[in-house]
């Protein structure tokens, strides 16, 4: 579905890279014309995912506001199939 | 004020303990009756704070929802005087 890619297009997912390769990939998505952000990330990577937005939005893009955080809990399965809980967060910026 | 020492004490600190400590922190408080409680975390402690919130709501006060969740950037001092940034966050649980 068309909207399905779109939303997926404006998601950076954290990681365990320098802050500023994530700052770098959500600056060019508002260049690129997109109006909402969202930066994605679990686990440890949660504070790196608030980093990046906070870089964003005090160096890069002074226009952009926090438009939503989402917390939760996902499930994750390992390769023996044990499960376990991991918290996730989603940070949506915009620029409207 | 009578009202800013009521909000310190429904705050909880993250820091580097493990998650339980401050989930045990947090259920205290509701038991004890406040309605809202919130989790402030700095740095690398903001994912641990994600995780308090999610297994307090999950396990231990089903009824309690996320309230507001704020992030924010604050600047520290060190002892040689210089100032670096790091990112904050505010989650608010809430029973009512």
């Amino acid at each position: 579905m068309p909207g399905n890619e779109t939303a997926d297009e404006n998601t950076i997912f954290v990681g365990n890279k320098p802050p500023m390769s994530y700052v770098l990939a959500v600056v060019t998505q508002f260049n690129g014309g997109s109006d909402d952000v969202s930066i994605k990330a679990r686990g440890r990577a949660i504070s790196r995912a608030v980093d990046t937005a906070e870089i964003v939005r005090n160096r890069f893009v002074k226009d952009a506001v926090i438009k939503d955080i989402i917390i939760g809990t996902e499930s994750l399965t390992n390769e023996e199939g044990r499960s376990s809980n991991v918290s996730s967060i989603e940070i949506t910026l915009s620029t409207n």
